[in-house]
């Protein structure tokens, strides 16, 4: 891949990122949100702004790169030619977003179908935005814009970890989770994909989090790893497709932990 | 208290947040941060940005009313002769803070020696201020002002909770936030002040926590209660105090949740 094409694939995520913004802002705490069910027997509301969004992000692939293959939370897949696939997730953490919390957020991830070569992170409410690969690892918020690094934190005992919900997974995957948990400095809970964002930035240590789906997970491997982190599943194989995952802020710290997973699962 | 009188409290409210403000975000994602442990068993980082500023808002007080008390959470109490108290909490969510999250806040209560009558909830990295009292329930964010309204939900079954630590407090009163929980639509954690925020915007409906101080609860009461929300501790009396606290979007919903606290504590 050329420098070229580099530079139009970053502009181009940038871009899709600015289209879903305009959706996801237009409903963002506005009341009367369709919080339909996917599923019957679990509350994962779907609204009008992830659809919108989705589409509005796909609306512009088409367009400028229809030979590339998309795969998205909301419309499933499109096969392409090119070897390259989109993965999009509109909104990531929409229980958030309809609590009207500043921690969802338009996950946009680009896959060569080896690895994520490109990802994005972006929170439309707080104006922020994170984007990692293809030789970049930057931020540009309310108050400044400069690279990601992560912390390079190497031992348990001086992290922050951050997972979204306290019940993490399976129990099994809970019981997991808490004994990592239990042997860092601080553990926190709620911040979406978010707390990703977060590790890229150098603030916290660690992130642990199981039942990803692909599109929850292709945006914050290409951010993490651009900023010097490690992402793995929970066996330490790719976690590009989805499952458990481990994001951490140095190989030693990622080591460290999966000894810990490895007596759980 | 006369028109001008109210005029001019809200007026120097926003003064305090401003100049809290340059503190905090003077030293927010900084590296090198004391967080120097007040309590050598309990992590509770305090850093030099918690001192900064709430000393940048105690020189403003001892300016412009060296009448009034002041509390505040790092510099203790200073007597007054005026019945008004200024009840300070500059960082509150100070784990939040040294993570990086968006939700911790800076909290401004006034106190007149019976109950709250102004509150202030102030979110700098976003920009975003909610303040309520003396006939004033308004917020000011990033993309847009406007008045501030509960949701008014009376029923748990269609109630979003929200509290910061899973552990909620000690471990009978973690078994009673449980059941409360339990049976919410939707339960969230990690928003630090930033809940009580939500709920007088009415975004959400229901925050509970425990072991808090005087000054974490202040300055959500008076926005709260502005906001048509009901705030109380966990028996039912007032939570200025601090100790528990139960924030509720409707009468109804209050009392049903103090009919099942009840059975705990």
């Amino acid at each position: 891949m050329g420098e070229i094409d580099k530079t139009e694939l970053v502009a181009l995520t940038h871009r899709l990122a600015d289209a879903a913004r305009g959706e996801t802002l237009r409903y963002f705490r506005s009341s009367g949100l369709d919080t339909s069910s996917k599923e019957a027997d679990r509350f994962d509301p779907v609204t009008v702004a992830d659809r919108a969004a989705e589409k509005a992000m796909r609306d512009i692939l088409d367009r400028e790169r229809p030979q590339d293959a998309i795969l998205g939370e909301e419309y499933g897949t499109k096969q392409g030619s090119s070897g390259l696939t989109w993965v999009l997730d509109p909104i990531d953490g929409t229980r958030g977003y309809i609590s009207g919390t500043p921690t969802w957020g338009t996950l946009v991830g680009l896959h060569d179908g080896t690895r994520v070569i490109l990802g994005l992170i972006d929170q439309p409410y707080i104006g922020e935005r994170f984007l990692g690969g293809l030789g970049q690892a930057s931020f540009k918020g309310p108050h400044s814009d400069g690279p990601l690094q992560v912390s390079g934190c190497k031992t348990l005992a001086d992290a922050t970890i951050f997972t979204t919900f306290p019940e993490v997974g399976t129990a099994t995957q809970a019981a997991a989770f808490r004994e990592v948990a239990e042997t860092c400095r601080l553990t926190r809970y709620g911040m979406d994909c978010y707390a990703y964002a977060l590790l890229a930035a150098g603030q916290i240590d660690l992130v642990i989090e199981a039942g990803l789906a692909p599109y929850d997970i292709q945006g914050p491997i290409g951010v993490v790893e651009a900023a010097g982190g490690v992402v793995t599943d929970w066996q330490g194989a790719p976690a590009d497709q989805g499952g458990t995952a481990v994001a951490a802020a140095s190989p030693e710290m990622h080591a460290a932990v999966l000894e810990i997973l490895a007596r759980h699962v």
